[in-house]
């Protein structure tokens, strides 16, 4: 696809209604998404919790990328391509583990945690190894949130972290535990996910569990007084409460929403699922709920976290990751049972999928035509909006 | 491709010879088949008696379209593309079932059964309903037979409904029972099935069964006699008997031929498998065949229909959809049994089915050329003849 | 693609240095690859040993054709696709088979042993049954090894059989008896498995078993005097010892090493795992080793031979056909059991698989880049190399 064809897709885009069936459907666009968006942008990867020592890491495989993030022998956080510099083979082989150093199975050579070459064997004198490091991906940790960019130049990413650091440092991520994970193999479009994240119109009917935790996400409901009294309250205890709203062209969202009164946690009773988290010392913290796009969904309670790391593998395929962070102090079949603990998130992401999925299908009818956003789902728009503009930044600077 | 391409395999077509490996192979080729053919004719969906009661509906996928077709209030058969005005969701999300009105699981919004919009909760008030209705599909019921078209304008079906009618009224389809339904997905080309439904050269061999029942399918008897002696035996009786054969550019066809003396279904032991249906009082009325391209075949016998779609899926996958019906007061277990019923036409069946996959793996060759068909096999020659006009016209509209 | 972007990828190459991404990674290149390579050269597809009698015959997949290699009357072997002439079906429909004639099971055209027609039934008179016999496929059979050429004018084959005569005939293929056959399907390119096959620098850790059997595989051992002493004891005793190397653009090669002192098969323990084969009196021949580019690597000892077939399905995906042979006298239960006949290179061949997908996925990388090979590597300097000219020799031709 050459500019000419993406131009007219760009040109039919009309603000408020939906977008056309190719965003959707066509490997050639899901291709330029790669290069304008989501090799552009930060991707969250996963938090300081999965790597808690040194030499633990983890691989992420992004489109057809395999990152390897590390951490170094002072606590740093180092991402690295996984690809040796000899014959180019996969250097780990596994999705988490630790490792003194990176050896690569093929043939032996070796890389220290901050990628340079350690050792090549059997090289001629003359081999130049400090030209040979593992290429490197930038990477950004806030308040433990693992953040990395395959861009060349990738966009600041201060104010995100000094945005999200007044939220997150309570929950000392650094600290948390990694109680649970679980993942999903969806057929559907990454950005249809990224739609039904944005809006609560579905909510009344999908998600009966989601709407008895929150007050007004049926939209029949009126919150405003509960949010009025929850945000003075919050602030005395020295909550942030400033919502970091999308402006134009940033990339991330930062919300605190109270849930219903008496309800302490996202549960499916309202109950408390664990001990409160890091510096929270009751269940009185709301959620927090944060958003970077094009790949970061999370919501936090008083006594868990709960990731999303979303990751396309075609126009039509993507897949979810989810992780359930806990108190480093809290302990399973004391503090929380796994079932309780995930029982919340489990079952609406599962309403949601199967949501995303059917709206997938019907996308790729022949007849299939943009339609009208409802009042209710104007972050939709937003949403929209930011991703037709990067998808013309992207085709201005072909 | 373009029709430069096209063109010389077109030109490469010789009457009586087999068609060139691309037409059975490329994904292009595919494609215009979509455009040219499938898209533009009637494509056979099921039955009423698929859909017996107000409410009743079942979904068809014809290429990337999930078509609805629903029965009306008053008894009328709709369709409809299964993705709403909305957001693009499927509506109905189960090949069958019956509802009141058809609600978009996603946010609720609301159709009557004739596609019309009936109401979109929480919408602006200057929202225009009226042009949000479902997106209509053209329906023709033939005595209990429903096609529907993806075309805009489809040709005039007038003639294969009145041609059919006095073949097909005396089976009341409108109050038949569906007794059973078999689906299978097969790695072939589906113009390889179009042609061995229509010549009986393989018949000898691959199908005593079938050669069993019926007198000259194996090509060595003479059914002359047999013939002329049925017809006179079915116009007193006042059964049609006039073969409507493939005209020049038509595209149905229907014929009423004798099974074996003795003979009375088609069965493996040659007896009747469940009682005369419709207005039938015997086992008397031979085979009744019928062909609509390019995907519907149906052969009935005195006591039972059996019907085949045919669903193109890519160059290399077709799914084929049976369905045997019976007179609507047969009881299972008392007038028929399902393993009775279905037999013949399993056994049948996946023997061509096994013929036609057997076949696209050796025209994969590279050095497949197109051989000469047989005189016997001369009703495949107007198949391919009327398969290459209707590209050739395509080829020539665009 | 065309020659032009073609041209800039085989530009890159600089000896010395891997291959640039596109080589493993595109689809068109794959298709080049068997325009230029695959359907040019000759492909191992089995031994004599596999179709012993008359009417004996096999199958063999290379890209989209099926061909049967079958014994003739007079024990000679052919070739031809497997594609009926009428309509194309496939005639053999095993893997392995004996048959008295090629029977077409769609309509029954009977073809002879030597593919001519025999028999086409319901034809008219006038056809022409002389030019409607199956196609043929090049084949020539060295000592026992079966090559075939899918080339209209395959390169001369009459050094490989000269070469090859005087290593072969001691082990009397013709005679021997197929012990065992296994397949893999790998997920990588073809190319990775032609590299890791052509160095051992990746042995010493890789291939324990591998460097028990082998003075010297490690790089750690010197393997000198063993060598030089064996090929006098080797001469003498009427073994040919004189290596045949690639030269400038020949695609065979052939070896005689020892084995470690003591050793006497490649087996686990360094027993003897079958009686010795042909005429081999003792367990004191060493190491034959045989490749022919582009599928074919043979590795026998005094007790066994051991071939491999690699067949690439698509630049992600290739298959290999393992097969043990043993002498025809040998007696399973008595003389060898098939897990000690096939331990050593189930065990050394499901490392070098796993190295080989590993290879690849990195290989995938967007950063993966050409390193350079080391000098103990520089056979495999030599097959890229040999892979360089043969896409520039076809690039030129088009």
């Amino acid at each position: 696809m050459n500019a000419l064809r993406l131009e007219p897709l760009l040109s039919a885009y009309k603000q408020g209604w939906g977008l056309e069936q190719a965003f959707y459907t066509q490997e050639q666009i899901f291709e330029l998404e790669w290069k304008f968006i989501w090799r552009k942008y930060w991707l969250f990867a996963g938090t300081t919790a999965d790597i808690p020592k040194a030499g633990d890491y983890f691989t992420y495989q992004a489109n057809n990328d395999s990152i390897i993030i590390i951490r170094g022998d002072k606590g740093e956080v180092f991402a690295h391509y996984n690809t040796c510099r000899h014959r180019g083979s996969l250097i780990c082989l596994e999705e988490r583990g630790n490792v003194p150093k990176l050896m690569c199975p093929y043939h032996q050579w070796v890389y220290n945690r901050d990628g340079s070459l350690f050792r090549a064997r059997l090289m001629p004198d003359d081999f130049d190894k400090a030209s040979h490091g593992l290429h490197p991906v930038h990477v950004k940790v806030a308040n433990g949130l693992i953040f990395i960019s395959l861009a060349k130049n990738p966009p600041d990413f201060a104010k995100v972290s000094s945005d999200y650091s007044p939220f997150l440092s309570p929950y000392k991520i650094d600290q948390a535990k990694v109680a649970y994970r679980k993942s999903y193999s969806l057929r559907t479009n990454w950005k249809l996910i990224a739609e039904n994240f944005r809006e609560c119109y579905h909510c009344g009917v999908a998600h009966p569990e989601y709407c008895n935790a929150v007050i007004g996400a049926n939209l029949r409901e009126t919150a405003d007084d509960v949010i009025a009294e929850r945000r003075v309250h919050w602030k005395n205890k020295g909550l942030a409460t400033e919502t970091v709203d999308f402006e134009k062209d940033s990339f991330h969202f930062a919300i605190r929403y109270p849930l219903r009164p008496g309800v302490l946690s996202y549960s499916l009773d309202g109950k408390a699922v664990a001990k409160p988290m890091g510096d929270h010392k009751d269940f009185d913290a709301g959620v927090l709920g944060l958003v970077v796009y094009p790949n970061f969904w999370m919501d936090s309670v008083s006594d868990y976290m709960w990731t999303m790391r979303v990751t396309p593998i075609g126009p039509s395929h993507t897949v979810i990751d989810l992780t359930w962070l806990v108190d480093s102090h809290a302990v399973e079949g004391v503090d929380y049972t796994i079932d309780r603990l995930t029982d919340f998130w489990r079952v609406t992401g599962e309403q949601d999928w199967e949501l995303c999925e059917n709206n997938f299908r019907g996308v790729e009818s022949s007849r299939y035509q943009p339609g009208p956003y409802a009042p209710s789902e104007n972050d939709v728009v937003k949403f929209v909006d930011w991703y037709i503009q990067r998808m013309r930044e992207g085709a201005e600077e072909k």
